[in-house]
């Protein structure tokens, strides 16, 4: 008998070798949905892929030119070995499994503040949902958070939105903005080189991106004629809307100016783009000289003309920081002149899935109300969070330093966030081998070393230029073999192909 | 000077009465995402919103005709005072606090099971990022479990994939399948009742939502020949690449048979239809001569002609069955016979994202590998487990009967999940007042009851019928006080509108 797909012309069944009926698979690389095809992210890319491949052979005893493989991919900090904050972790055990609450041996900061979240939590649990928008206490000491970050700048709790994660905040505001077709269609500008969470989420909505580039040679400062030239141009084929900004930058690790942001929200405001700040590495800020400027503070120092009108999301987390809190998936955005009818909207859609997982939603809150002066954790707190961040702002310059040493390698300082990506000069040879130069050259001092990096052509980079990315996460010692591993690489490799 | 906006003649700026220039806002509900706007989730609608505005007044000591408000709208366990399963919290305790492992009041069985879940994390630590598709170990133990579970039927962890509860598996499933334009755009069957994250998640994506209408008069049966004509007709207009079913029912409480099973996966085979099984529900069954049969072990055993072509997708969390952990955001998806170049895009596309919470994933593991016999903990959590679902049955038990005594109102047994959906008779003068009549029913008791519940319309049901859904979730005595609660309003509803 015939099958309504035979029927309509669909791909016949087979009989296969063993007899049975084979169909054709309903869901096949030509018949799933096209925009998921074209997202890309290469931090968790082919490189480490192979990278997880290789290890699994070390383990099964197969020799390698190398002991171990060192992931200096992706921003994971505990995975490297930092530690985590004694107190975050002492209230979340509490919150867990509240017997503990009698438990002499836990400071009384930690369970206050784990009362407080339980306190807000459905049936005093961590297992209920929350509002969708997040815990109300928790939007209250982020609110407050702001506040002091920014200098008393006024921060509405109801513009809080806990999310999963800062990507998923991100992903849902770029989600809202797009609409129209063709040449109306929503176009976002990002910097290059970029985090590929953006390319990837513009891509999956079928949004325009737009490129801006940063300028390598002042130390991947952001131009505004450069961002004046790439909007002009996107207004020919399609319509620019918004404008994201990664400060401090991630690959790029430069620390914006406090002019640089004036001049940056005075052109969103000129050229009507919605302003999307992501500041997930707002405490990594390690160069002399330079400062962290929230996108909100200054918005609201320029008076009411731009603070009453200007739309802003700004985005963070519990990732990054002192914190590397990653696997929690914490995070919050804060909306700032949104349209109340678009208010519901997000709302709404975040209804759909629940809400933000609980135990990321503690974890936030403590980031933002940490042990104060006089508390009892106060004192380890602080050590701890000083001893992870002098460790970062050192490895940063060691990074900048061991590689300027290197010819052909080029550096530009680490002022911030978590990386290097240093440019890399790959010789001729190399170039013609048929691959992505930078992704061969990566590829093979991963075989050859152990070393896990990221192809710059992963986050996007000037046409001829070749860089990659590196976390400066590794423990000092092993950061300086690392370091050296990177130069003798890049020695043996240029020689090889010249 | 002109600005970029005005010159392309968009909105102009207006100075307004305090003299600061008032520009028209970016994104507006007319500018914003139109596949947004069509997203509705009635489960966190607009009842909810004003059950959150009474519960606000009367905190603030405002006169109501009722104590409290009571949301039976949402399966949230530990909200209705359902507690968590003390084997587990201690577990995450360890987890998140790993100095308590040297802590002699924890059972042997947790610290063993906290150390293997720590040994698979990196750097030993929930705070570090887990491979995308989830901790390797966690998924070896649920394809463990799903072995037991079916009877032996093989599982490779390969094929599960660890996700953010059940609706972030749904979702990335969905978002798969979708392509094509006007009638070859791909079509989605989903059951009418059903979760309204089906109809939501259609609606972003721009698919098409194919209804099959589960038939009331059978306790909301599966009919293949209401399938067939659901199917036929939606070829007229798309193209139906995918079928839903929610097993055991949300928000219907149906167990499906054997039977019916095995006839839904050859009607899929038959009409090539990738096979959605939302199966969070899978613990909970309650009705005598009732058995959870899950998707994949009724397809193995018809044999290679189904097993190894019919493409299913089966779904499971930590959110519901006597868990009730909804917070953590805890699930899994196993995917059977998909294409593999799809499975790379899926991986890809999960990588975007980084890593599912990793608290969640680490309950998932308990969730699948419980303490065993001879095991400290194995007594107490039998117990509580017992304790939980024993109530669950006897609270679905009493809410047809007590609503099976009201005049208007007709139940079908809960045969399984959380949730009743009787039909309720309105009044023509209650049907007349302008809204859809089952919003304006539980609005109405709210107000007078403090009682949340979700009108039928948020689910979808035959034109003409009225429907409210409402937990089984509150302990028994408040069930009672609340099943009486509804029953007065009843009523007097159907009195005054008569």
């Amino acid at each position: 008998s015939l099958t309504n797909a035979t029927r309509r012309g669909l791909p016949k069944e087979k009989m296969s070798e063993n007899g049975i009926m084979s169909r054709a698979k309903v869901l096949t690389i030509d018949t799933m949905n096209p925009t998921v095809k074209k997202v890309e992210y290469a931090v968790r890319g082919p490189i480490v892929q192979r990278a997880v491949e290789l290890e699994r052979e070390l383990s099964e005893g197969m020799k390698k030119p190398f002991a171990e493989v060192i992931k200096a991919n992706i921003g994971d900090a505990h995975a490297m070995g930092q530690q985590p904050i004694t107190f975050f972790r002492q209230v979340l055990a509490l919150c867990s499994y509240p017997e503990l609450l009698s438990d002499s041996t836990f400071p009384e900061d930690a369970k206050s503040r784990a009362c407080r979240i339980l306190q807000s939590c459905g049936g005093n649990s961590m297992g209920a949902y929350s509002a969708s928008q997040g815990i109300d206490s928790v939007r209250q000491d982020v609110a407050r958070y702001i506040e002091r970050r920014d200098g008393g700048v006024a921060c509405d709790p109801d513009n809080i939105y806990l999310t999963t994660g800062a990507s998923d905040g991100i992903v849902t505001m770029l989600k809202l903005l797009v609409c129209g077709e063709g040449t109306t269609r929503t176009g976002v500008m990002i910097p290059i080189p970029q985090y590929p969470l953006y390319s990837a989420a513009l891509a999956e909505l079928g949004a325009v991106q737009i490129d801006y580039f940063l300028n390598e040679e002042k130390c991947w400062s952001l131009d505004i004629t450069e961002l004046q030239r790439a909007v002009n141009e996107a207004r020919q084929y399609c319509n620019p809307r918004a404008l994201c900004i990664i400060n401090p930058g991630n690959p790029t690790g430069q620390v914006q100016s406090r002019q640089c942001i004036e001049d940056v929200i005075r052109f969103a405001a000129k050229e009507r783009l919605f302003l999307m700040a992501d500041e997930v590495y707002q405490d990594n800020v390690y160069a002399e000289g330079c400062q962290f400027h929230s996108f909100k503070k200054v918005l609201f120092e320029m008076g009411p003309e731009y603070a009453e009108t200007v739309e802003l999301a700004s985005f963070h987390s519990t990732s990054k920081c002192y914190m590397g809190e990653c696997g929690f998936r914490g995070g919050y955005m804060e909306i700032i002149n949104m349209d109340d009818e678009v208010k519901d909207q997000l709302t709404k859609l975040l209804s759909v899935r629940l809400c933000p997982p609980v135990p990321g939603q503690a974890l936030m809150d403590l980031v933002v109300n940490p042990p104060q002066p006089g508390e009892p954790s106060y004192g380890s707190f602080i050590k701890e969070r000083t001893a992870t961040l002098s460790a970062l702002a050192e490895k940063a310059k060691l990074t900048e330093q061991v590689l300027n040493t290197v010819q052909g390698i080029s550096c530009n300082p680490v002022q911030g966030a978590m990386y290097s990506f240093p440019r890399i000069t790959i010789p001729e040879k190399a170039v013609k081998e048929g691959q992505q130069p930078d992704m061969f050259y990566c590829m093979k001092m991963l075989e050859e070393t152990g070393i896990c990096l990221v192809p710059g052509s992963g986050f996007g980079q000037k046409d001829g230029t070749y860089h990659f990315r590196m976390t400066i996460l590794p423990p000092t010692d092993k950061l300086k073999i690392l370091l050296n591993k990177v130069k003798e690489f890049h020695q043996r490799f240029t020689q090889q192909y010249s």
